[in-house]
């Protein structure tokens, strides 16, 4: 059930801080406040205030004073939903926060639901659906490159990617279907030269948008990588010296909170989460063994593959295992790194040996590690670091993270997909411009262009924290 | 080393919420703010902004956009620290809380120490020490009581009562130094009789402001109460009958959180917390026992025990508990409840008899529950209730909370007891205005109108949270 017309209010700050911000939003916001607030300025009428000022007063229930507050007057169009507004910025208890919340659904206000500050937002066109999305993104994200991420899609840069490709297939679709109005006279408006090619690079944009779903995904959810060799490599070790030193570089920040720091590392603004495995078990019986399905599993889901040996091991034995390990993995496109630790223990000539005797195939690499000296951490982290690709990063190129879109966008590209068939074929306009309809279609899911249905934007808004 | 001139900052809110605050205060907080700030009104300048006013737009590191942010502006003396102060509301993500604030100390700001901001309401008038104390102690309080007793002194309700009484033996101080620079004329401006009522009116305040200690601080940190008794009585299944009621209670306001729940009910929105005893053991070895005496040492802190039976026991034990009872708990006055439990074993008959012969001291009370039944639990409440002054609770009267007034006052008292026994005893003038300034003084150290040592004041705010 969505709701447009009431006045909704919610605490938009956690409890615990100095101060605290309650929001209302809707017609009737600055009406329900100037019941409950007294200006200290008591000429001061509250339904006269300009937007984007602040009052100075007190909340008050009855003759008691719940709190001093500051109350900032937005007026519509004006402010974060488009609707009149109210902010209470209060003493940050979370009893005074109750109090006043209290106050405000007496006096007719609802409490506000996850999210339906920004779902008023868009529905009254201060934002899309994908920049919508993207200010809860942006709320959790908690690093460089998934803020770099968040922000550029919150600021429109996705959305103009799509209405571009929508507007040009708009444009076409219209000069067809003007054709199909003809109907006998075989005319032809649209230039089916130009629409092969218009076609054709827009299918190749939501090719591009579809591919970098596995690294906007990695960025915002962190990037998977898996740690697996035989026993006693060191791969606690390994894994122990990345967090510590990582521990230093995150409590530097202040005012950094993280849910969990324990298997996480940030190398230049990207997360790696790392997935601890069984490890791989001797040789001998790799295939048969349960654990090592569960493994390969673990595998399949990684970007990266950190295979740990060491060098009180025979390079023929190493090279055996990475074989093996080539065939546990599937297909995919996980990268591997394969490591040599303990090189406290060795010397540079034999270091050099397994340098030269250890076969790698194309894209993977091998690194001399001491886990236990943390020496060689700092080309692991470039490693890691090279699995993201830098230019994506560095250009302000959308990237997809949503997997709603993801879907959109792969019914966009199959649509194209028939469109270019189809004009190979030479078939009927009619059908040809179904096709573009539907591609204009699923775009116009991504930005909320086309009627959306209540579920679909609950769904999208109920993963927001309240007061949003 | 407390800074005046320079600009600090510091986030107001917790993070995790759907905004964030970020505050900044002194006299290049606009500057600084400008340097990072874009607003989206490209015309506006920031330096020439009114105070009480929003503006939207962005802040940026260099060309990269860190946030779309309301930033809002005060202006000395209208602001809460009365210096030049902004507040810039972004989105509630700690990486970009922790962007802004590099990005403001890379400008010249220096991160806000715990209580600075109201450290500088302080010291630029905006509030005397006792109202900036009761700024925490609201920031703190999560019952009604508490909540009243810190609005009222950041109000200075309390402020007020210190500075009456101060500025009465101020005149009256002026007046005796007046005689005393007349030397050898043997004048008296200060009638001597109206100054010792005057002087007793004020012992008498500073007696019921001292008294109003104890439950001033039971309000701002609960009322203590050890449940005691012998084994087997109910006393664990009466604190979980309490416990549970009130917990659907709490569970209903929301946004309230609590650090612990365990042993903390809220009556009449004052906060009760249990203390657990060994419980008195049989009577035979009471005094030699070592359980016993610390059994004493919860006693002796609290403000009510609980001492609980069951209708199992005959009336001469019962009687016989309480006695020992009342000899193990010191001289304090600590409130004894009798509790008879297991009123489900029994009936009104034996309940009857039981109200006959069982012996009560003054003040004691003695109740009948089934704490299985949760029969008598209201009577209870009630009881626990009566325990604090209603009256004083209800009325405005100013209370302490603060151990640091607690000993100033105690000072202001012991001073003026001098100056009464000096009249009585009509022992020399300079002696009795000595102790008159003295009283004078510690009134002063109170709100703070006698300067204070940075020390003292650092301590004070030490406490505050940032931001605060």
């Amino acid at each position: 059930m969505i709701r447009k017309d009431d006045t909704i209010c919610a605490p938009a700050t956690s409890p615990g801080g100095a101060i605290a911000i309650i929001r209302l939003s809707g017609a009737a916001s600055i009406e329900i406040c100037k019941r409950i607030f007294f200006p200290s300025d008591p000429v001061l009428n509250l339904l006269q205030q300009k937007g984007n000022t602040i009052i100075h007063g007190t909340i008050r229930e009855g003759s008691s004073i719940i709190d001093e507050v500051l109350v900032a007057i937005f007026r519509s169009p004006h402010s974060y939903t488009g609707e009149d507004s109210v902010e209470i910025s209060c003493h940050g208890s979370p009893y005074i926060t109750s109090r006043i919340m209290k106050l405000l659904i007496n006096e007719g206000a609802l409490p506000a639901r996850p999210g339906e500050f920004t779902m008023r937002a868009f529905f009254n066109g201060k934002m899309d659906l994908a920049q919508s999305e993207a200010v809860a993104d942006l709320v959790a994200s908690h690093t460089s490159a998934a803020h770099r991420v968040a922000i550029n899609q919150m600021r429109g840069g996705f959305s103009k990617e799509i209405l571009n490709l929508r507007s040009e297939l708009l444009r076409f679709a219209s000069l067809i279907e003007l054709e199909l109005d003809f109907g006998e006279e075989d005319v032809q408006f649209a230039d089916r030269i130009q629409l092969r090619s218009i076609v054709s690079k827009a299918r190749n944009m939501s090719e591009d948008l579809l591919s970098s779903f596995s690294l906007g995904n990695a960025i915002k959810n962190g990037i998977p990588v898996v740690i697996t060799g035989k026993p006693n490599s060191g791969k606690s070790t390994l894994l122990n010296a990345l967090l510590n030193e990582d521990r230093a570089i995150v409590s530097d920040v202040p005012g950094t909170t993280r849910d969990t720091i324990e298997d996480v590392i940030v190398i230049n603004g990207v997360e790696y989460r790392f997935i601890d495995t069984a490890g791989l078990r001797d040789t001998s019986d790799v295939v048969e063994n349960l654990g090592i399905l569960r493994t390969r599993e673990k595998i399949e889901k990684a970007s990266v593959v950190l295979l740990i040996d060491d060098v009180l091991d025979e390079v023929t034995l190493i090279n055996q295992r990475a074989e093996e390990f080539r065939k546990t993995k599937s297909s995919g496109g996980q990268q591997l790194i394969l490591i040599i630790n303990k090189t406290d223990l060795s010397d540079r000539e034999q270091i050099e040996k397994f340098r030269k005797n250890i076969i790698l195939k194309e894209s993977e690499s091998l690194l001399f590690i001491s886990a236990k000296e943390k020496k060689g951490l700092g080309k692991l982290r470039s490693a890691l670091s090279e699995v993201v690709d830098r230019k994506m990063l560095a250009s302000d190129n959308p990237v997809i993270t949503n997997m709603r879109h993801y879907d959109s966008l792969r019914k966009v590209s199959e649509s194209l997909e028939r469109v270019i068939s189809g004009l190979d074929e030479n078939i009927a306009e009619d059908l040809i411009a179904i096709d573009i309809r539907h591609a204009i279609h699923y775009l116009g899911e991504i930005t909320g262009s086309v009627i959306t249905s209540d579920e679909i934007l609950e769904n999208i808004f109920k993963n927001f924290c309240i007061g949003k």
